[in-house]
């Protein structure tokens, strides 16, 4: 029962997830979501989609690092992917995080969640580059079914995109490919930025 | 590549989800959760808490199964666990809404999400039985959190209370004999009316 009382806190702690907001809008534009709502959306994702994962993942571990990835967050804030500064002091801010907050849970089960977080952060397992995938591909769908409305209102350039993508092939080969339609749908209309304007 | 875009359509149906609200408010009590971050909350306690489950349990399939367990809330909205005339109604509401929401999806992914979400309403699988404890225990947690608020607005009685988990116990006695201190300290403290009153 100790043990279980220890596992609650740590439920009850990251419930705060869902009130880190993130820049990406709903698919209907009303408002922006949240890292609680984004890691939902990534672990429906993993199972569907695992079957374009270019080499073979175990499901249930790229299910549990969605599901904890941003936990980060609680401490460090999220972090935009196109935040210059804000992304050369995220790797500190984060680690910082993951200390006090796995460690809430009992011993066994913090550093369980510490390899996951870490494996996810270092992206060198299939199931690292698949997670890598996901979190890349939610928010571009998700923006393009808005009309691009986040990528305009940041005024994103194509190559911040290419260059914040460049892993995002390892993971899967034809999700990336889908990517790259939606760049080129996006860059057409207008709503991201050539390169060189 | 026509396979991924099924899969797509069905991943942004599904983003409406974030805006189906519950009767249960974050820990902090700030406003109340939907079923997309109720979702990722449970699909977290499912391999965290899954040591607890009466039986051994494949947690890839309870963490699937809760990661879309609410989706029919799309069409049939939030049934209130203590909605009468809402809960007589549910059951057909959700079944047609299963049907439409699921084949979205290529046939094999819609019978397996189909078989999945059936296999959680028949509560007869270890992993159903695990599913719906923590259906069950989660809003209890959160609830007992902000101090019994919504127990209080709704003016819930014990009985119902014990009426609504008379199965909880039936996925982990330990996670039950958590929630039945949890309703003793609110019968307590004047938010869960007493019966006979």
């Amino acid at each position: 029962m100790e043990r279980l009382e220890q596992q609650v806190a740590f439920i009850l702690e990251v419930d705060k997830i869902k009130q880190i907001y993130r820049q990406t809008y709903l698919a209907d534009a009303s408002r922006k979501e949240n890292d609680a709502e984004h890691s939902w959306h990534l672990a429906l994702m993993a199972f569907l989609l695992a079957e374009h994962a270019n080499e073979s993942v175990d499901v249930l571990r790229v299910m549990q690092m969605v599901i904890i990835h941003d936990l980060v967050g609680i401490d460090a804030g999220d972090t935009y992917a196109f935040d210059v500064a804000g992304n050369e002091s995220k790797r500190e801010r984060e680690a910082a995080a993951a200390q006090r907050i796995f460690n809430l849970l009992p011993p066994d089960q913090a550093e369980f969640l510490m390899e996951l977080w870490e494996e996810f952060e270092c992206e060198e397992t299939p199931e690292a580059h698949f997670a890598h995938t996901l979190d890349c591909a939610q928010p571009m769908l998700l923006n393009d079914a808005t009309g691009g409305r986040s990528w305009n209102e940041h005024q994103v350039v194509k190559s911040q995109i290419l260059k914040r993508n460049e892993n995002t092939h390892l993971g899967s080969e034809t999700i990336w490919a889908f990517q790259e339609m939606i760049i080129e749908k996006n860059v057409k209309r207008g709503m991201i930025r050539p390169d060189g304007l």
